[in-house]
Order: structure tokens, then C-alpha cells, then sequence
């Protein structure tokens, strides 16, 4: 029995004691959760023989840093991953309760299971199983941890901006991401980018009558609606001037690839996203639609009466969070002008219109020849028996282009989350036979590295 | 100095302690007020003289009734008012709380100052005067108040349809109206109806992650934006199929009545509604847009995240409150079934769309040669000095619509608000001098009907 077979109650213990850490990082009440899951992640990184494991304190929340640099002429590779989670409303619709980790079947249900706690969390034993049974790692180790990559902070983007000596390394390994099916090894090898923001709509100074006034006086409410219908028609076509422009489509080879990928249609809209049919542009395939396409989504909106009952009111204001996805090689700052002057554009008569970012990220695309993208895959293989598939992801992670841009190192995305796994959502989980395979295919993904 | 001017004073506490009581129709929680404020309306009416003042309890909350019958041969009038409020959110808007009613200059701030407890208090104390000073009344008068005005519940409704025999009566006095500007005695001959609801609409059975399932997923939220967009478009025209079919254009003569009305329309957009412009049907004179066309609002939205941040969920579901506002000769369960059936039409894929009706009244046209409302321009003549103007009002007042039809009387508007009184907004007032002219204006009346 191999250290990581005997240590998997250790490992689950460990996760679960990291995840009853509510550290979300959207909600300013969590600022000491923010603080507790550093330290929890800083101290697991000492105890499992990393060296110069601290809080690096700066902007916005810390990052957690540790290094292992005990072998002279083997490459360096530096572990992304972040321990800040979601916020986990509605709570309600959680079976569990978001904070309290619940094993059902062989699954770990709680807030950041997957999205990233787990994750990170096989990074550490990954090494800590090296560090306890050889006494070294093969090769040399950095751990960049953060608490802001749900709320888009730059205190991460600032500091390695900076180019710090301590953060050289050959190439990233970032653990965000999924397999795209149980059983079945992934390596992502694209990311869309985002523009996240506020738009807020104001009409009259003060909530009018609907009687009185309806007939005369602007609606906030009417206004966004008509701002959102203005933005994106009903088949899901983004109309910002534009903004179509600098999209790279994929390769040929790539669509093949993805045509040959295990799925199951129905499967993945009743059962995965619990939806009546799929929907975005009809000419475009999903994969596609989900990886390589700009899309425009509200996330939320607010405005006028929404108690019990009835209220004749024509608000005064309303709000609306609205976010664009961006693919390679579409600019943030270039989408977000795009798509601030298109709501300036599309604003009706008798309101005004002001949206604000709350954060952006760039899209990437990685070289899949790349030799640490190889490894990872051929880790993967060994652990999991099976070929290693090559995707992308339709969600962000800014990160990977910051680590492109500043230090010049790609960035390797062994993602070990399932489908299912109801990121954001209510009642994320994660796989625990994912969660203890990923520890051994981390270990063995520096064994490789290191050969 | 008259009765009515000796007891000013006392009017005014009076209205005070009628005004703190929060009742609340809208708000479940508000029930035990909902019964101390038909009880202090019961109190008073008994306490003025009338006779068999009483609550009629039913299917909701109580009706006060209280009658004074001793003029045989003379006709009797009918008083309506009601007792229950709107709530008074946004509460951090207000100057002074909602329910400490407060003076400021020649205003009682509260909410229900002029909506309409300070109108049922004309009422009340115009017959006190009378009974006081004479001990009689110069006509026969009953009193039915309800408070369930602002929930469109159908308590009255259903008791008015029963006929109850001591409801007979020549025609309603109505005092829930407002004067078309200070100092001009205003009848209103004009009512707009109402079908009021909730839109709820879901998509995927739980939240979805944006980076993951956008351009796959519906998004209930932009769902509705395109409902509300196909219900009405930019220039404030409602595209619902046949929702115009009915509409009875106002005459010339009353055109031209409304075109010689005192306005300034810099004031009634900067002041009284506090908006940058008037929107609305370009090609339509504004009186008419608000008095004579039916429109379509969205009172309320509520979907997805809204709180600090960001967070990038494509929502489960989402629910708006729409209402639209009919005039003659339009019915409202035509119109709901318009309304419910464009709804459906205009739904994307992906998503279902539920419409729930919550209340609904039909508009009404009074003949404006009726001799009821004749004296009542008298009255208010003699009272304000002034002629009194005929006008419409783009609100509804379902029993007025009831009475017609089941009693076969009709309704005298006598209404003593203001336009800037913040109907159903923060900082509602009254404006004391229309409060104290109103009431010898209602004395009068019935001087004048007795006569």
C-alpha cells in the first residue's frame, strides 16, 4: 500500500477541515475566513516539508507562498490555485449545508469543493507524499496560492506583475479546471476571458405612481430590458459593434478532436445543467458555443417592488450585473469600451445608463506541444489508464494569461472537477475517487518532470 | 368661526392617530393593524353621530360600514373610502418615518396622508360638522370603507355583489382622487382599469456557472428582458395583439377641455416627477397618454445575484411584477388573457414563462351631466372660490366599476390630493388647506344635494 493509498482518510480530513472555512471572498463580512484559510493553507504546506511557507501580504487578501528548491539543474515548476471559494447562496436549495463538508456516496459536497479547494489540496499532498516518502520532490516546487480569484482582486496580478526573482519557473500548473468526463484525463489548453460589471439605470429621482404617471414617465426596469435585448438578439448574437472582430475560430483539427469526445446531448442538458433544451447560436456546435465564442450573460438584476403582493410603483432606479466572456484574441479593455459604448447606445429616452467594471481577465490559448503539457498528460494516463483528451474551458482563470505575459511561462491545467460538479452553484462537490487519483497523478506528473 | 374651522385643530390629531396606524395591506404581517384601523374609522363614524357603524368581517380584511337615514324623501349618497396603505419602502428615502406623521409648512407627511386616509377623514368629519351643529344631515348617508384598496382584494367586491339592501343608494361619493392643481376644485369623470400580476420564469433547474454553460444555457433573466421587450416597444406602444381593439378615443370636446388645463411641463417633468423627460407615445398629446391610452409597466425585478461583487451565475429563475393600465371600454379579463397569451408568444426557448394575475378592475367613464356630480362642482366652487374642471385620472379605482355595475349608481370623484403628493412613494403628504377645505366642500355638498 502506497503512502497515498494508506493516507486517504488523512487527505479527506484534511480537505474537509479547509473547506468548513467559509473564506468567500465577494462578502467583506468574510474578511477573517479570508484570513483563517491562508494561514490553514500556509501551515499544510510547512507540515507537509515545504520550505519559506508565509502569507505575502499586500492590496487586497494574501497570497500563500511556499517553495521546495532542493534540486540544482531539474526544471521548476511553480502550483497555481486559489482558497478563496463563492458566496453560497441560495441556501436553501443546498441538501447540506454549504460550510459543513458532507460525504454522499463518493461524492464531498460543500462550497469550494472543487472550485478550489480540492484542487489546491492535491497540490499539497502531491509533494507532501514525495516529502515524507523520498525525503525530496524531483523537481523544484513553488506554491502561489490566493484569495481573490472569484472577485476578480489584483493583488495576485500586481504581484507578479512585479516580476518577483522568488516566482521563476519553467511553467505553471494550474488546478481549476475539469475532466471533461469521469474516468476520462483532461488537460485544458484554452480559458475565456471576462468583462464583469454593473450597470446601473436611473429614471425619475423618486418612485412614481404607474397610474398617474404610466404613459409619461421612464422605467429603469423597461430601460435594461430593452439595454439587454439590444445587446444580444434572441439567438444568442452578441450586437456590439465589433465585437466579433479579433475572435480566433479553432483550428480544424481541434473541432475534429472535439467531435470525437464522449457526449451525451441529453444527458448534459437534463442531467448536468437540469435545463428543458440547449440554446445560444443555433449555427455554431457546443463546444464551440461553450470554449471559443464570445457569449453575454445578466447574473443578476434588481429594481422597484419585489415584496409580497402588489405595488403600483414605476421605480426610480435599477441594477443589473452583466458579464461578457471574451475568447482568444479579444482584449478586455477593447471588449469593455465595445460594450460601454453599446449600452450608451442602446439606453432609451428619459434614463440614464452607467456601467461600471468590476473585473476583467484576458483569454488564453496554450501550445498543446508544449513538453510540461506533455508530461502532465502522460502522468494522467498512467494514473487514470486511459488517453489524456485535450480541451478548453469556457470559464476564466486571468491568471494564466498573467503568467504568460509576465514571467513567460505557459501554464499546465490538470483540472480534476467533473461536469456535475455544480460550480457556483448550490451543492458543489467534489469526486472523491477524482480527489485521491489527482493527488497520485500530481505526484507522479513531477516524477516525470523530473526523469 | 364655523364648526369646521373651530375644530381644525382636532381634525388634524384626529387624522395624526389614523395616519401611525400602519396598515399595511400588501404585508401579511400588518394584519392586526389592518383591524385597529377599521375599528378607528368604525369609532369615529360613531362617534361623529352616524348610526349601526359596525365592521363587516369576510373572506378578507373587514369593511366599516355606518349610515345616518333619518331625511326620508331626499336622496342618499353612499360614501366610499379605504383605510389600508401602500408599504412604504424605500424607508431610507423618507424625510420624516412613514407612520410618525409630521408637519412640514403646509404638509402632513405620512404614508396614507392622501392615499387615502386623509380623504376618509374628509368624509367623516364633514358629517360630524353637520350632525354637531344641526343634528341632522341634509341627505341620507352611508359610509363603506374597505381596506383592501391597495391588494385588490375582493372582499368589497364580493359584498357589493350580493346587493345587501342597505347598500341602496343614488349614487357613491369617491374621495380618492386629487385636484388637478392647488387651488382648482377638480372632479374626475375618468378612471383607468388595471391587470396586475407575476411573471416567473425558470430555466435550468439550478444555477449554472457563466464560464462553463454560457452560450448553451437559457438565462431566465434575459428571458424576461426579451418578454418585456416584445410587450412594448421603445416608443412605449404596446405590441400585445388587439390590446388597442377596444379603446374609445376621448371626444373633441373633452380633447380640447384638457388642452386649456393650467400646465407647465417643465415643472410636472423637473419637479413633480423629478425625471429628465416625458417618454411614452410620441404621437399621443400627454393627457391623453395618461388618462386615455392603456400602458404596460414593469413595477419590480428580482433574479439571480444582487448582492456586493460579483458573481457569475446564470440564474435559475427569475420573477417580475407587470401591470398594465386599461381604459374604456376594455375589460380587464380580456385583457389579462392579451396579456398572458403575448406572454406566452413572445417566451424564448429554453425557458417557461408563468403569468399569475393578482388583481385586475375594469376602467370607468362617468357622464360628467349627471346632477350628482353637478352639485359636486358646486359645492367645491362655492368652497374653493374657483370653477371646478372636469379631468380624468390614468389610476384605478376598481369599485367604482363595481358600483356601477351592481348598485347601477355613479361615482362622484371629489378628490382633495395633489399631484405631487408621492401617491405609493416616499415622503407621501397631504396639503392641509385642501384637507380643511375639503372637508366644508363635502358639507356643502350635501347641503346642496338636500336642498
Amino acid at each position: 500500500m502506497t503512502y497515498y493509498e494508506q493516507h486517504q482518510p488523512d487527505f479527506l480530513e484534511g480537505l474537509k477541515t479547509f473547506l468548513r472555512i467559509p473564506s468567500i471572498s465577494t462578502l467583506s463580512e468574510h474578511k477573517l475566513d479570508i484570513i483563517r484559510a491562508a494561514e490553514f493553507a500556509r501551515d499544510e504546506l510547512a507540515a507537509a516539508g515545504m520550505t519559506a511557507a508565509e502569507l505575502i501580504e499586500g492590496p487586497g487578501n494574501p497570497l500563500v507562498y511556499a517553495e521546495w528548491l532542493g534540486a540544482p539543474g531539474k526544471p521548476t515548476v511553480l502550483f497555481y490555485g486559489h482558497y478563496d471559494v463563492q458566496p453560497p447562496d441560495p441556501l436553501d436549495e443546498w441538501h447540506s449545508p454549504p460550510f459543513e463538508p458532507t460525504v454522499r456516496g463518493s461524492d464531498l459536497f460543500a462550497r469550494g469543493a472543487a472550485d478550489d479547494k480540492g484542487q489546491v489540496y492535491i497540490q499539497i499532498k502531491a509533494v507532501e507524499g514525495l516529502l515524507k516518502t523520498t525525503g525530496k520532490l524531483p523537481v523544484n516546487v513553488k506554491f502561489l496560492l490566493e484569495g481573490e480569484e472569484e472577485t476578480g482582486g489584483e493583488h495576485i496580478e500586481e504581484y507578479v506583475k512585479s516580476r518577483p526573482p522568488r516566482l521563476k519557473a519553467d511553467a505553471a500548473v494550474v488546478c481549476d479546471t475539469e475532466m471533461f468526463a469521469p474516468e476520462l484525463p483532461t488537460i485544458c489548453v484554452g480559458l475565456r476571458g471576462i468583462v464583469y460589471g454593473e450597470l446601473s439605470v436611473e429614471g425619475a429621482n423618486h418612485d412614481l405612481h404607474s397610474g398617474i404617471y404610466g404613459g409619461a414617465a421612464p422605467n429603469p426596469i423597461q430601460a435594461i430590458a430593452e439595454i439587454l435585448c439590444a445587446l444580444k438578439d434572441r439567438n444568442g448574437h452578441i450586437l456590439i459593434p465589433g465585437f466579433y472582430d479579433r475572435v480566433v475560430p479553432p483550428s480544424a483539427k481541434e473541432r475534429e478532436a472535439w467531435g470525437r469526445l464522449p457526449f451525451n446531448e441529453k444527458e448534459y442538458t437534463e442531467n448536468e445543467m437540469g435545463a428543458r433544451e440547449l440554446v445560444g447560436e443555433p449555427e455554431i456546435p457546443l463546444f464551440e458555443r461553450t470554449w471559443a465564442r464570445p457569449t453575454l450573460e445578466v447574473h443578476g438584476i434588481r429594481g422597484g417592488f419585489t415584496g409580497q403582493g402588489a405595488k403600483t410603483v414605476i421605480p426610480a432606479r435599477a441594477t443589473a450585473k452583466i458579464s461578457t466572456r471574451l475568447v482568444a484574441d479579444q482584449r478586455p479593455e477593447e471588449a469593455a469600451e465595445q460594450l460601454r459604448a453599446a449600452i450608451q447606445a442602446a439606453c432609451p429616452k428619459g434614463v440614464t445608463a452607467e456601467f461600471k467594471v468590476l473585473h476583467s481577465g484576458a483569454p488564453s490559448l496554450t501550445n498543446p506541444d508544449d513538453p510540461f503539457i506533455h508530461a502532465s498528460a502522460e502522468a494522467m494516463r498512467q494514473v487514470f489508464g486511459k488517453e489524456t483528451v485535450y480541451i478548453r474551458s469556457g470559464g476564466s482563470i486571468p491568471i494564466v494569461g498573467v503568467f504568460d505575459r509576465y514571467l513567460g511561462i505557459p501554464s499546465v491545467m490538470m483540472g480534476f472537477g467533473l461536469p456535475d460538479d455544480n460550480l457556483h452553484a448550490p451543492n458543489e462537490k467534489f469526486h472523491l475517487p477524482n480527489f485521491y487519483r489527482g493527488i497520485q497523478a500530481m505526484a507522479r506528473y513531477l516524477e516525470l518532470l523530473g526523469a
